[in-house]
C-alpha cells in the first residue's frame, strides 16, 4: 500500500497531470480528485500526464473532502501558511517517514493539496490529523501543486526504497589492487630517473615520496593504470625516436 | 556561500525561469547560463520567474561548460541515465550533504543541469567530479530541469538549514495541565454518575478507567478543557430546562 494523494479543487487540468507525472516518477498510484473545477476526465490532463495516465484511469472523484477521504485513518494536509489551527505541524521528511510505519501497520494514509492559488481551506485542514510544511524560504514561498506533489513523492520514495547512498559505476573496468598502483609508481620513478626529473638530489627523496602519495591517493581503475603506463611508455618512445 | 547552479544549454525560457524560481523557493541564488538555446536576456524565462528576477539578472552567461565552472573545486552533474564513464555516484541527499562540508570548507561547488530533451552530453559529465543521480522510479522517470533543481535546492535547504522535524501550532492557546486535564475528568465523572451513565454497576469502574485514560490520552489544549466543559455543563442545562 501507498499514500493516497487527494487533489482537492484543482483548477488546472496541466496541473493535475503534472501531479500525476510527478507521482509516477516515484512510483506512486493513488489520486484522488475532490470536485476539479473544469469536470471530469479532463483532456489537458491527459495530455501534460503523458505515461502516467493510468493514474488519472485510476483517480476517484468525489464532490467533498469528507467524502474523499471517508476510509482514511491518518491525512496528512500539505499547507504553505499557518492556520490558527490547533495542529501538529511535521516536515515532509517526518511526515513520510511516520506515513511508512502507518501504512506497515495497516492504515489507509491520505495527502491533501490544495487548489493552485489559494492553496487548502480552513474546513479542509480541520479534518487532517497532521500538517505537512515544507521548510521553504520564508521570503520566497511559491511551490505550486504539482512541485508539492513532486516533493512529498519524492520523500515517499526516499523513505521507502534503499538505495547507495553512494556507488562508483564502473564502465568495463574495476579499482586498480594495490600491486598494480606500486607497479605504476615504480615505471613511473624509474622512467623520470632516467628523464632526470628528480633534480636537485637533495629533493630527490621528497620528491618520489610527493608522487607516490599522490598515486595511492587517487582512485584508480585498472583502466586508469593501463592508460598511465601508456602514456609514459609513449613519451620514452617519441624521445628514442629522436 | 552556496552551491552555483549551471543549467548548460537550456531550450526554452520558461524552464529558466521555473527553475530560477525553485531555487528561490530554498534560498539559493547563484545561477549561471551556459550558452541557452533563444540567447540571453530571455523574456519568457524573466515571466516565468516572477519574484525570483534577480537570480536572473545575475546569472553569469558563458558559451562553453567548462568557462562556466573554471573557478570552481568541485562538480556535480545530475544526470538520469548511466553514462558508461567510471564516476562516483551520489543521492541528492549525499551530494547536497557533503556539498555543505565542502562549501564550509571554503571550496566552489557547482551543479550541472542539462538541457530539457537530452540532458548533459558526456562531455559535460567527464568535467564534472561526480555524478548525481535521483532515485527516480526506473519504470517512469521523466523529471524536468526545473524539477531536478527543485528537488536539488529543496535538500540544499534540508541539509543547511535547521528545522523541527515535528511541532504543534496552538492557535491562541497552550497545552493543558495535568490538573485541568483532572478537574476536566472528574467533571465527567460526576455528571455521567448523576446521569447514569456507569451501568451497570459491576462495570463502573472499568467504564470510570477508560474514560480518565481517554482524556490523558488527548493532547488536549487549554481550550480544549473549556469547550468540553461547556458542552457536557450544556447538556445538564438543557436537561435542568426539561
Amino acid at each position: 500500500m501507498q499514500p493516497i494523494f487527494v487533489l482537492v479543487r484543482p483548477q488546472m487540468g496541466e496541473n493535475i497531470g503534472a501531479a500525476a507525472r510527478a507521482m509516477a516518477n516515484f512510483g506512486l498510484k493513488n489520486m484522488r480528485l475532490v470536485a476539479p473545477r473544469d469536470g471530469w476526465p479532463n483532456q489537458k490532463a491527459v495530455a501534460m500526464a503523458s505515461g502516467a495516465g493510468s493514474i488519472l484511469d485510476n483517480a476517484v472523484v468525489t464532490e467533498t473532502t469528507a467524502q474523499s477521504v471517508a476510509d482514511c485513518t491518518h491525512v496528512y494536509a500539505t499547507t504553505a501558511r499557518p492556520r490558527g489551527l490547533t495542529k501538529r505541524v511535521l516536515t515532509p521528511e517526518a511526515a513520510m517517514k511516520e506515513a511508512t510505519g502507518r501504512i506497515v501497520a495497516g492504515e489507509t494514509v491520505a495527502v491533501l493539496y490544495g487548489p493552485e492559488r489559494a492553496g487548502l481551506e480552513n474546513d479542509d485542514v480541520a479534518l487532517a490529523n497532521t500538517i505537512i510544511s515544507v521548510p521553504v524560504n520564508p521570503e520566497y514561498a511559491s511551490l505550486n501543486l504539482a512541485q508539492c506533489a513532486l516533493l512529498m513523492a519524492y520523500e515517499w520514495r526516499r523513505q521507502t526504497v534503499d538505495v547507495d547512498q553512494e556507488r562508483v559505476d564502473f564502465a568495463k573496468t574495476e579499482v586498480a589492487s594495490q600491486i598494480e598502483v606500486e607497479k605504476l609508481s615504480n615505471h613511473y620513478e624509474e622512467r623520470l630517473t632516467d628523464a632526470g626529473f628528480f633534480f636537485p638530489e637533495t629533493k630527490a627523496e621528497g620528491m618520489k615520496q610527493t608522487m607516490r602519495n599522490m598515486w595511492s591517493r587517487m582512485p584508480l581503475t585498472r583502466a586508469d593504470v593501463q592508460l598511465l603506463h601508456g602514456i609514459l611508455r609513449q613519451m620514452v618512445r617519441w624521445k628514442e625516436r629522436g
